[in-house]
C-alpha cells in the first residue's frame, strides 16, 4: 500500500526518542533498550495507541512495543502517548509485520496483541490477514515457548478465518468468546472498539498459545 | 433427567420398524441393518427430525441414524418421517449419547451432526455439553480416521466453548462461520433454526476433523 508522505509526521518521528528508527539493530537485544529483563509484549497494529498506552501504565513490570506500518498513524499514537508522558516501558516502531523476523530474535517476545486487524474480507487477500498461517509461523518463532497471541475483532469473517488458521497451525485456543463485553474478562477498549461497540457490534476474542515446544 | 413417560409414544416406538430397540446388538454391524456398505452418518440430538429426514431424502447413497434421548421426541421425529414415507436409509434410536461406545464400533461412523445442542450455559454443567472433550474422545473412537463433526448453533457461549474443546482435543476446525446464512455453504435448516433465524439470531457453524491417525 502506498501511503501519503506526511512531512510533519516524518519530522516528529525522526526526532522522537520513543520511536526506534533502526529496529533491526535491536534484534536479540531489545532488553538493552528497556534496561531491564522484564517480559516484552508487542501490539501489531496499534492504531491510535490508546490500548497499549493504558496497558503500559497499568503494568510497569512489562515492556511494551507498539507497531504500526503507517508513519502518520504512529505519529498520532506517539502524540497521544506523549500527552500522557509516555511511560518508560513503551516504545513505538513503524514497519510491516511481515518483516518481524528481521526485527525480533527467536524467543524474544512473550505476548502479541492483535486488535481489530484489517479483515481483508476478499478471499484473494486472505494472505494479508495478520492471522494467516504464514504470519502465525513467524509469530511462533519470535514468541517464547507457550507464548500467547491475544486477538480481538468485531469482524465475524476475520474471527472465523482466524480460528481456522490457528487450528491449522496447531495453536491452542483458550478463553474464546463471541461477546467479550458480556464476560468478566478484564478488557482495555481500543478507540475503534469503543466506537463500534456503542453501535451494537459484539466483540469476539480469543487467546492462542504457541505450538512451539523447545 | 427424568422424563415423563408417554404411553402413546412408548407403544408407537415399540412397534415401529424404523426404531431400533436393541441398538447394542448392531454394534460393529450396522451395515447389516441397511443391507449395504454405504457410509453411515449420525445426528446426535435430532429433535423433530426435519434436518436428517431431508438429508436422507437428498442422499440415498448415505445411511442415516437419528439419535435422541427422550422417547417423546423420537416419537415426534418418527411420526414426521413416516408422513413422508420414512426413507429406507434412515433409522431412529433413543439412547444417551454418553453411551455411544456401547452402540457403535471403532471406525464405524463417517460423520456426526450436532445441531443446536443443549448449551448448558452454567459452567458447572459444562461437562454435559455434547462438544465437551470427554464426548469428543468418544466420537473420535467411533469415527473413521479423518471423520468429521458438522456442528451448528445459535448459542454464542456453546460455540465459543466448543472451539476451545475442539482445539484442546486437537481436532482440525475448518469452514468456520459466525453467520452461516450469509455464506454459500449448502444448508438444511432445522425446525429450531428456522424459528430463531427469523427472529434475527445468527447461526454459527464449523466442521471438525477427527485427530485420529490409524
Amino acid at each position: 500500500m502506498r501511503l501519503r508522505r506526511d512531512k510533519k509526521a516524518s519530522g516528529y518521528l525522526e526526532q522522537s526518542e520513543k520511536v526506534i528508527k533502526n529496529p533491526e539493530e535491536y534484534k536479540g537485544k531489545w532488553h538493552t533498550l528497556f534496561n531491564n529483563e522484564n517480559p516484552i509484549h508487542i501490539e501489531f497494529g496499534c492504531g491510535k495507541g490508546g490500548f497499549i498506552l493504558e496497558l503500559a501504565k497499568q503494568n510497569p513490570e512489562i515492556n511494551y512495543i507498539a507497531v504500526e506500518k503507517a508513519e502518520t498513524v504512529v505519529y498520532k499514537a506517539c502524540k497521544k502517548a506523549e500527552a500522557d508522558e509516555t511511560p518508560a516501558n513503551l516504545y513505538f516502531l513503524y514497519f510491516d509485520v511481515s518483516e518481524c523476523l528481521t526485527i525480533f530474535e527467536e524467543n524474544e517476545i512473550e505476548r502479541i496483541y492483535l486488535n481489530f486487524s484489517d479483515p481483508w474480507p476478499k478471499v484473494r487477500y486472505a494472505k494479508r490477514r495478520l492471522t494467516y498461517h504464514k504470519f502465525l509461523e513467524k509469530y511462533a518463532i519470535i514468541l517464547i515457548p507457550k507464548g500467547e497471541i491475544h486477538f480481538k475483532t468485531d469482524n465475524k469473517g476475520l474471527f472465523a478465518s482466524s480460528i481456522e488458521q490457528f487450528s491449522y497451525a496447531s495453536w491452542l485456543m483458550q478463553n474464546v468468546t463471541l461477546d467479550l463485553h458480556n464476560t468478566d474478562t478484564p478488557n482495555i477498549m481500543t478507540e475503534y472498539e469503543k466506537k463500534f461497540s456503542e453501535q451494537g457490534f459484539t466483540i469476539n476474542r480469543l487467546e492462542a498459545v504457541s505450538p512451539k515446544t523447545k
